[in-house]
C-alpha cells in the first residue's frame, strides 16, 4: 500500500489539497465543520499518518520532550515540571511528564515508551534503582539530562544538581550560630545512592563541628508519615534535643505536626530546620526555615541544557551544580 | 526507500534476527553490550521504526492514555493522576500527563499532540476555556473522558463528575446541625462554566435554608493566596462570622494561616469546613474538616470508562455522577 499523501485525501473528500493541509494541521481557515469532519474522516479512513508524526519521521524532530519523575505526589517535582514547561514552551517545545512511583521498573518502561513516541530528548529525576534507562537512551542516542538526584553511572553525561554538602554545611553553621547544642538529624532511607546523601554529609560534618551525636540520628521516608514516624522515635528517646533538622520539607511538616499535638512549642521548646523550600513551607503555621534548593533555576537549567544539546549547540558534556541558601522564618529562634 | 525490517539490521551486524527482535524489544537475552549498542546503532541508522510505533501504526493501538490537567500544583490533580495511573498499569496502559496551566490555548496544543503521539484514549479535566478540543478528539475518532470539570458543550459525552449540588446540601445542613448561624463562604473565581458551580449552590442552599447573606459571601482565585485574601476581606468586615466554608481546601488552608495569624482560634472563635479532601488536610494542625471528593474513585471510573471504550466494550456514552462525603476532623466544634 502506497502512502496515503494530502491529495488522495483532497480527492476523496473533494476540496483542495491547502484546505486538506491547513485542516490537518489545524491551521486557522474558514472552512465549514462539516467539510473539517469529513477530512479528518477520511485522513483516518485512508490511514494518513498524521501530520507531527510524519515530520518527526522525516526530521526527527517532533519538539516534544518528556520529564521522568519518581513521585508525582512531591510539591518539589510538581514544582520543578512547572519550570521546565514554563522554559520548554519559550522555545517552542511541549512536555510530557510521566511519573514512576519511584520504581526502576516503570523508569524503563517509560523511557521505552518516550523513545517509542519520538520525543526529542529526556530529563530524568531518577527512582534511584538500577535500571536500563540510561543505556536505552545512549543506545537510541536520545539526548537526556539527569536531574536533582544522581544515579550509579554518571561517567559522560548531562546533569543538573544542587550540592548537598554546600546545603547540610549552611545548615549545620547557622544552627550553632544560633546557639542549638543538641541537634537531632532525619535523613531520607532512600533507594538512591550514597553520592551527594545528605545524610551522609550531615554525618561528616558534625563530626567536624563537633555536635554529632549517633543517638539523635533517625532514617524514615521521604513522607510525612516518615517525618512523623521519626520525630516519635526521637522524643521517645528522652535525650535533650534543642532543634532538629529533617532533610526535606516534607518530612519537617510531619515532624511539626508530630511535635505540636505532643505540645511543644515551635521554635521555643525545640527549633525544626527543613530542606527543599517546596511551596508548602508557607502553607504550615509557623512557617519553616529551610535550606533552599533553587528548584525553578533547577528546571530551567535542565531544560536549556537539554535543549542545546538536541539542537547540537552543544556537543561536550556538562554537569551543573546549583548553590542552595537558607531561607530564614518562624522555625528556628 | 523499501521499509527496513529485522532481517535488514541482522545482516548488517552479523547476527540473527531473534536477536536483533529480542534486544529492539528489550526482552532479556543474554548478549554482549557491545552487541546490544550494535543492534540498536544499525536500527538507527536504516531508520528502522521503533517497535512500539511501528505497532501503533498497524494495529493503532499504542495501549497509552493521555491525561490532561489544569493545575500540576493542585494536589487534587496530582493524586487524581496517581488514581488514573494505578488503574491504567492494571490493564497494561501507560499514562503520560500534561499540564495546561490552565490555559485553553495550551490545552488546545496537548490534545493535538497527544494525537499526533497516537494515544489511544485521553481524559481531561478541562481548562474552563472554551476551545477546540473536543471537536479535535471527535474529529480523530479519538475516545475521551471528562473528568471533575464540566465542559461548555457536554452533549452525548463520557464524563466522571462529584456531584456539587450534594457536597454543598451536606455541608450546609451540618453546619446548621453544629449550631453555626452567621456562615460565611468563599467561592471560586474561575473560568469554569457556571454549570455545577459551588457558590451558586451555595447561594441556594442557603437561601432555602436561611442563612444566606450576601455580604458574607467572596470569591477569589483557587489557591492559598486567594483563600488569604478572601479571608482578610471577610473579617476586615467587622460582622459576626461563626464559620467559614471555603469551596476548596487550598482555599481554606489558606484561610486558617490568615485567621491563626490574626489570634483567631480554631474551632474556638471561628470554625472552618473546607472541600476536595486532599492530603494536606491532615498535614496541618488543627487537621481540617472537609466536604470530600472521592479522589480515587473518580481517578478509576475515569480510567475504567476510557478503556472499556477504547477496547469497544462500551458503545453509549455514559455520565458517572460520584457522592461526596463528610470527613469530621478538627476545625468545627
Amino acid at each position: 500500500m502506497s502512502k496515503t499523501t494530502l491529495l488522495d485525501i483532497a480527492n476523496y473528500v473533494n476540496v483542495s489539497t491547502t484546505t486538506v493541509s491547513m485542516v490537518l494541521n489545524n491551521k486557522r481557515i474558514n472552512v465549514a465543520d462539516s467539510t473539517r469532519n469529513k477530512i479528518f474522516k477520511a485522513a483516518r479512513e485512508l490511514n494518513y499518518i498524521p501530520n507531527a508524526l510524519a515530520r518527526s519521521l522525516s526530521t526527527k524532530k517532533s519538539y516534544t520532550i518528556g520529564f521522568v519523575i519518581p513521585d508525582i505526589g512531591n510539591p518539589f517535582f510538581a514544582e520543578m515540571a512547572k519550570a521546565i514547561e514554563t522554559e520548554a514552551e519559550k522555545q517552542g517545545y511541549s512536555m510530557i511528564l510521566c511519573n514512576t512511583f519511584n520504581s526502576g521498573r516503570k523508569e524503563e518502561d517509560y523511557i521505552k515508551l518516550l523513545i517509542g513516541k519520538l520525543v526529542d530528548g529526556v530529563i530524568i529525576s531518577a527512582s534511584g534503582e538500577k535500571n536500563k534507562s540510561i543505556e536505552l537512551l545512549e543506545g537510541n542516542d536520545i539526548p537526556f539530562v539527569i536531574a536533582d538526584r544522581h544515579i550509579y553511572n554518571e561517567d559522560n553525561i548531562n546533569g543538573v544538581f544542587c550540592d548537598n554538602m554546600d546545603g547540610i554545611t549552611l545548615g549545620v553553621k547557622y544552627l550553632i550560630k544560633k546557639g542549638y547544642k543538641n541537634v537531632a538529624f532525619v535523613g531520607a532511607d532512600t533507594k538512591e545512592i550514597s553520592k551527594n546523601s545528605r545524610l551522609e554529609y550531615f554525618k561528616e560534618i558534625s563530626k567536624e563541628y563537633n555536635i554529632f551525636n549517633s543517638e539523635l540520628i533517625e532514617e524514615e521516608e521521604i513522607s510525612l508519615e516518615g517525618g512523623i514516624r521519626a520525630t516519635e522515635k526521637l522524643i521517645n528517646k528522652n535525650l535533650p534535643i534543642d532543634v532538629i533538622f529533617y532533610s526535606s520539607d516534607v518530612m519537617a511538616i510531619g515532624g511539626m505536626k508530630c511535635l505540636l499535638r505532643s505540645g511543644y512549642k515551635i521554635p521555643g521548646d525545640i527549633g525544626i530546620l527543613g530542606y527543599d523550600n517546596i511551596g508548602i513551607c508557607s502553607f504550615i503555621e509557623p512557617e519553616l526555615t529551610t535550606i533552599a534548593q533553587p528548584i525553578y533555576n533547577m528546571g530551567k537549567e535542565s531544560c536549556n541544557l537539554l535543549i542545546d544539546t538536541i539542537n547540537g549547540k552543544r556537543k561536550d558534556k556538562r554537569v551543573i551544580n546549583l548553590t542552595p541558601y537558607l531561607v530564614d522564618r518562624k522555625t528556628i529562634k
